[in-house]
């Protein structure tokens, strides 16, 4: 109906997440009546997170160029090692503005019913990481998230660095701001088995 | 927070209509993560579709070249043409497959207030259109939309082309399925104006 590179742009777009037909038709009219530079912006854009965009050598996070933003940073204590499953879930830690260690990016959680077993992730790596550290790797933060496989994950990876360095995990407990009446069971159980002494 | 071609895939995404910052968050990461090949296909259909696709040089419909699939097709009624304010509204007469003529797309409506006048739109295109056909025209389908703009604009060419042509307008009533008891009082004012004999 459409000439045929307004349909190949409505296809491709409707193939990114939440985006369906009507909206990609939407998408694809708007770049069609903007302006030649902004259209331009946006392709090169996409090529350039392909192109420049990769995995940080030493502890796989998001990295433009060698090394991430956070390993090649000589502020941070190389003692502490904060491990999480995707390179997002940096974001949240950072913002807390309460670390200053390194990090270590799995690049998932172990779930074998999905077929992710620990050597798709960047387990050994962390071990040989540990092991091979020019500064003795103190204490390693367990932050994969609070759900089965990121559970399962932690776990694992506990098991492998046990005796090497201090472990520790991310307290599970009572969002701030949560109630009691609706807080769900196993949340509400994790804040009793964790609960610490007070005055 | 994130190397720079995320950040400027994330702000180029979220100038596009109706997708926030999280969304385009989402969508950067999808396509730093897909196939080099996906977001290949993604930026050159961007590039595409701005540089291969024009106005019809007659109708100024959406085209690929010289001449828009319409005005290109030889069964087509030439002394039919449809008037449409945008070329997203061909589609949907060419739906109802009632209609075998032409169109001309006037690309948008009167609105004084927005500074959108004669001179803006291809109506003196239409114009010199219909003096000089090869084939005479012999009725004009105004079809712009049921709105203050689109009756307002409907009304201009309308005065333009008296004596040369056969002028009419869309119906305008209750669409199919609705109920009178939730009719909006102008749309049953237009169905009691245009009411027509039964059997």
């Amino acid at each position: 109906m459409y000439p045929q590179p307004i349909n190949e742009l409505v296809s491709e777009l409707a193939k990114l997440p939440g985006i369906g037909h009507r909206t990609a038709q939407r998408l694809a009219f708007h770049i069609l009546r903007s302006e030649d530079a902004d259209a331009a912006a946006l392709a090169n854009a996409i090529r350039d997170v392909k192109e420049k965009v990769g995995l940080c050598s030493v502890c796989f996070n998001l990295a433009e160029g060698e090394l991430c933003e956070v390993c090649a940073d000589t502020r941070r204590d190389r003692a502490l090692i904060c491990v999480v499953e995707q390179p997002a879930d940096v974001i949240p830690v950072e913002r807390t503005h309460e670390y200053r260690g390194l990090y270590h990016v799995l690049g998932g959680a172990l779930s074998p019913i999905d077929g992710i077993d620990p050597e798709d992730l960047k387990i050994a790596e962390l071990v040989r990481r540990i092991d091979t550290a020019e500064e003795p790797v103190s204490e390693v933060v367990l932050a994969t998230n609070p759900t089965t496989t990121g559970e399962a994950t932690a776990h694992h990876v506990a098991e492998l660095l046990r005796g090497k360095v201090t472990i520790t995990r991310l307290a599970s407990g009572l969002p701030v701001g949560a109630d009691l009446e609706h807080a769900d069971e196993v949340t509400l159980g994790r804040a009793f088995a964790g609960r610490s002494a007070v005055g």
